[in-house]
């Protein structure tokens, strides 16, 4: 059965404030979880159904809740609750910048919405990029919508939220730093490197100033046919899934 | 002021059935309504702030209800409303299939979550693919949730609901018919051409036998690092926008 206070723990964890102050966050579905129990995230507690538990073996550190479909359901966040919840500690993580300089990177410039947010880690998990410096003003990406947008994808990838323009002004003259423009150069024209940075901007204001200036390789991923005019733009997970195929086809 | 039996059109257009007995979809917000006005799409009403009104020229056969800013927000399906709503005529559209014999165009195979269906109409938009196909049991494109992803693009992009398995029979001999599938060939290696049909498939089954059968061209896009062993699948929508890219860039 799902107590009281566990139903308000789960409940309060939509908060981000409640997420900090205690360290936690929640997790949903098979796949999500099943994937997060696999990482080198720590679970804290497991809440589900008799079957689910009947065909999942647990680590002993982890409190186990036995609840009811229905019960779940209530608890859920989901429109289409499935038989598990997961609570999970969060990792306070710091990426040493210079990671930068063997690997590709990506930068998050105060992407706003938690499901883009969420899409482009599930993506960088696809194309192999293990790590994302997100600037103090991106999405939570323990905001339940986040984690659920990265289908597990989470527990793979490290993030590190810190001052973005501070981190790319170190680092411009040691590593190239990508970015899309409408005013930059058609990328499939352009040499790509396996190592750097490749920064994504918000997704009503694109790449803000103080980082910008830091950007030496300005792209531009073109519509087709190439210069037909367009009201259109792309938005900001769609332009990250292109710019990061390119860069690993080539 | 927006009256009893307007309100409860607009609330009864979230319903599919209501939706294609009168024939009637809706559209908000600036950047939808904007684009929608001027495709070949007719408007019935637009429901508007006095402001929003103020700043635009519309032709003499919509009938315009001025409307509080209280009340657009409380008529909106959207949680940040805007100052305007449209309802508009359904396109219902026929496409000759002969044109993928010079077009590159899109099939959907019961493509099932409206936001996914809207966002593959943006892409397409974007990348000048301007028929897509669509399987009976793909969601509905005048969604109010579909018609918002397009951000607009639903007034450039032709959409034709019929059976696919039957459509790709008729073309299989004639056009080069592209689908992904997991044991595909890396699509990076192949010849992609400027026309034929890019068949796209369900979020939790992909592409389904009947339609399978008749894919000439079975293509993968590949993760990073190629062959790396990964939990992870692609989203339809990320799938549609890298595939289309490869597509244009060759």
């Amino acid at each position: 059965m799902i107590s009281k206070s566990i139903l308000k723990l789960i409940r309060s964890l939509d908060q981000k404030k409640v997420r900090k102050e205690c360290g936690l966050f929640i997790a949903e579905g098979g796949k999500s979880v099943g994937d997060l129990l696999n990482s080198d995230i720590r679970c804290k507690y497991i809440i589900a159904t008799s079957e689910w538990l009947a065909s999942h073996t647990l680590p002993k550190e982890i409190e186990i809740i036995k609840a009811k479909r229905e019960e779940i359901e209530r608890a859920s966040f989901l429109r289409s609750p499935q038989g598990v919840i997961g609570i999970f500690h969060q990792r306070n993580e710091k990426i040493d910048p210079t990671i930068a300089g063997t690997e590709l990177c990506l930068a998050l410039d105060d992407i706003q919405d938690p499901g883009n947010l969420g899409t482009i880690v599930r993506i960088a998990d696809w194309f192999g990029i293990e790590h994302i410096f997100c600037s103090q003003g991106t999405a939570d990406i323990y905001n339940p919508k986040a984690v659920q947008a990265t289908m597990g994808a989470i527990g793979r990838i490290h993030l590190h939220y810190t001052s973005l323009p501070q981190l790319l002004e170190e680092l411009k003259d040691k590593i190239p730093i990508y970015g899309t423009f409408l005013d930059g150069e058609n990328m499939y024209e352009k040499r790509l490197e396996k190592h750097g940075i490749i920064v994504m901007g918000n997704e009503g204001n694109g790449i803000g100033n103080e980082c910008a200036k830091h950007i030496s390789e300005r792209l531009f991923i073109p519509n087709y046919p190439i210069g037909r005019p367009t009201s259109e733009s792309l938005n900001v997970s769609m332009a990250t899934a292109i710019i990061c195929a390119e860069f690993r086809r080539q």
